[in-house]
């Protein structure tokens, strides 16, 4: 143990207790990655603060000793943004768990940042309220890492992603002040809430959390739409969004999906040889909903769709979002290994691009599932590799990034719910130009000036070597750089 | 003429043609101040810009010459954002009013700052479509003004207000630079669109708008509830969204405001003597208005309801809108002058602060109308005053500061949708924190270093004396002042 490491663990126990480090490496394997299980970095070591002002005290000590810290939640990110890459403490927050308070008359409710995204609903539901966005891995995640990825969900189409539903937070901020940003309805000044809201931990620790919730809608209609045609299927997704529905959610998956799916854990039955499935709700005032469904199946029978299978009731509907939200571990059945991407396109677009997507498969021979969000034009590449074969994972990272340019060649983006973290880092000079990203590192300097907080996520180095003193504007500042 | 101003005029005159640029007292004197009048101040020169580039072109010569500068819209504003202080180059952007492009399928149009409006709903809406920000002034007010001051408007309740329907920015930046923000769907990395909209022209010139259009929506109905006494009409607002139903609009006017519209130019036959009239609207798929306005009956019901009106066709409820968006401007009918105050509260403590308004009204002997966003929380009183009897107009701006402090005790907010300006730059001391707006201010010095973009606005002046430089944190920075 090096005399850093002895330091660091022998304050943290006292700060904390014994049984809140972990620094072992038979103890921290198990934070050498999140979701996306490519990239992988041993931490230091890893603390479980369980109130703020642990996370304060923590925070202050790493500071004050230039140790760079990485919060994390449950580790369900997809994008490596809880991944150490050495030499980093990770502060997990699963221990700051509690439903601090809910205002039913404001629908508003208070959590701490290791309260899990499922609970939140389930907590108010016999209110007949609930917490809107969804993301799939909800009955695992975090609200805080929600907060950090500003996570989306098969609802968001609707209803948002998580920036829409975050009213306040509490972060401790890189040396270990604690304050308050939004929190009143409206904050005038600047919007902090929503810079901190999708920073991935480089801005500060979010440590607690009000959020909006929702009434639950009176009514609600599920369907599944089997189509012969993954281009049929795309077309359709777009003239019901031009027909002026606003469905709470339309998912497709395709044909490598759909037999993913049904050899998992919540098969549903679908027809064998479909190339597409599009499963479409809405809800709202139970008046209208009859009338919407309608319209809904008009527009796929418009394009040629093969069966319509209606909902009926919500023990069928249950079944079939739980077949949904299994899609990516469902890949395990079919395949060794997967890379998920989340390119977004503009909708008109989707036909064009899961057909460039099918290229890229066929160039690569690397097959690709796609389930997505489709109503949002947010896509979710499956990308299937197996990492026994010398040079298969590099090969799927290399799809994943064609797969990326499919959509920014559209004028769409690198992320819709799943963030930069490690894995799109370089991919942000698909959407940005070098004086973009030195404007956001500006911006980062602000909140995280000596880089201490998640160092080297979310944005690629400057593409001069050594550290550049972000400044924005063609003015002398923007030129310093300081090689070292 | 001092050499400097000579300097201005001959190089904006060549950049821009003789037209562009006013710079005798008599030109200047309507831009003296914006739709808050009580703050007035001469700028150094009027110049108007038609391109992107023009802008540019100007802004870099005043970085240059370290010449403070304002945008201005159509002067609309109610909080002084663009009155100058004197010495400040006003940049109008009201020749760059063009409609550059509308994209149906992706439900986006893209316009030029200084275009209206009410004309971009006018010219999509042969195609179903509409714009659904709607300030009371949208029939003068541009779009660029609107990012500015982060605009809201009746409809805001469900839409949402102009942070939400911004898709991308193009921006002049404080020397000249030109930079896109947003424009990809969900782009990642920090959201310096949220920052930049309501950012009250301190952190650059926005150029070019994209914002989201909608689909009209397939039915709407409008109802006016007539009650005789406040109280009751606060309840049922609170009791109308906690009924699940989420109204496009509930607006609210109380006895002065019914007398001031029924005298104004569209009087629409209120009966005499209510205490309160609620304008509620819904919008949506036909099959559900009905049920929907039937159950906002039914609460009104329980709150004593006088009488309920529903309109019979668009033209009786276009005249109730028109109304209601004279409210403002109809107090000149019942008295010399008038404040406008911008405040927020849970919709929850709607019923205790009016009371505490008509107290504050008691005991100022000014007296107080109420028009405003009752769904939102959203409250306007309108403070009426004779600014010719000595000392009135100070009281009436105490009095206003008096109603934000009866919002700010509950939990509320200074502004809704009017923005900071001049006039609520102490009031943010209500809401934040000495850090806290320092914090705001080192968010400001990445975009604006030096100061010359709208200096003086939306932010108080820190509580030492001198030019402090702003940092986050409890570091060594954040204590450096540099006294000048």
């Amino acid at each position: 143990m090096t005399e850093q490491k002895r330091a660091l663990v022998e304050e943290m126990t006292r700060l904390l207790g014994e049984d809140a480090v972990l620094h072992r490496d038979a103890d921290l394997i198990t934070y050498e990655c999140d979701g996306l299980t490519v990239f992988r970095g041993m931490p230091l070591a890893v603390v479980f603060p369980a109130t703020t002002e642990e996370v304060s005290d923590v925070v202050k000590w790493l500071y004050a000793h230039e140790i760079p810290f990485i919060p994390r939640g449950a580790g369900t990110g997809l994008s490596g943004g809880a991944t150490p890459f050495g030499g980093e403490v990770i502060i997990s927050l699963v221990r700051m768990k509690a439903l601090l308070h809910v205002d039913y008359d404001n629908r508003e409710a208070v959590v701490q940042p290791g309260y899990i995204n499922l609970a939140l609903t389930n907590s108010i539901t016999h209110k007949g309220f609930y917490y809107a966005p969804d993301p799939s891995s909800q009955a695992n995640c975090t609200i805080g890492g929600n907060v950090a990825e500003n996570a989306g969900g098969a609802h968001c189409l609707k209803y948002g992603v998580t920036t829409n539903h975050v009213l306040g937070l509490e972060v401790v901020m890189h040396d270990g002040e604690i304050v308050e940003l939004g929190g009143v309805p409206d904050a005038p000044g600047y919007d902090l809430l929503g810079i901190l809201t999708g920073s991935e931990g480089t801005l500060g620790i979010v440590t607690s959390i009000t959020v909006r919730i929702l009434k639950q809608p009176e009514s609600k209609e599920t369907a599944l739409a089997y189509f012969d045609s993954a281009e049929d299927a795309s077309y359709a997704v777009s003239d019901i969004i031009a027909a002026g529905i606003v469905p709470a959610a339309i998912e497709m998956m395709d044909e490598i999906a759909i037999q993913g799916v049904e050899r998992a854990t919540n098969p549903v039955g679908h027809p064998e040889g479909l190339k597409a499935v599009l499963i479409m709700e809405v809800d709202g005032i139970a008046a209208g909903i009859e009338d919407q469904i309608d319209e809904m199946v008009k527009v796929c029978e418009r394009h040629n769709v093969k069966e319509i299978r209606v909902a009926q009731d919500d023990r069928e509907r249950g079944k079939w979002w739980a077949n949904r939200k299994t899609a990516f571990g469902a890949m395990g059945a079919i395949s060794p290994a997967y890379l998920v991407q989340d390119g977004v396109i503009p909708r008109s677009r989707l036909s064009e691009v899961l057909a460039r997507i099918a290229e890229i498969s066929a160039e690569s021979g690397l097959r690709i599932a796609n389930v997505f969000h489709a109503g949002d034009g947010n896509l979710h590449p499956l990308i299937l590799f197996d990492a026994r074969n010398e040079g298969e994972t590099d090969l799927a990272l290399e799809v994943g990034t064609k797969t990326l340019e499919a959509c920014t060649d559209v004028g769409g983006s690198i992320t819709g719910e799943h963030g930069v973290g490690i894995e799109k880092k370089e991919d942000m000079r698909l959407v940005f130009t070098e004086e973009e990203i030195d404007r956001q590192l500006a911006v980062r300097d602000v909140f995280n000036p000596n880089n201490l907080m998640n160092p080297d996520k979310q944005f690629p180095k400057p593409a001069r070597c050594g550290e550049v003193k972000h400044a924005v504007g063609s003015g002398e500042a923007h030129q310093a750089v300081n090689i070292h």
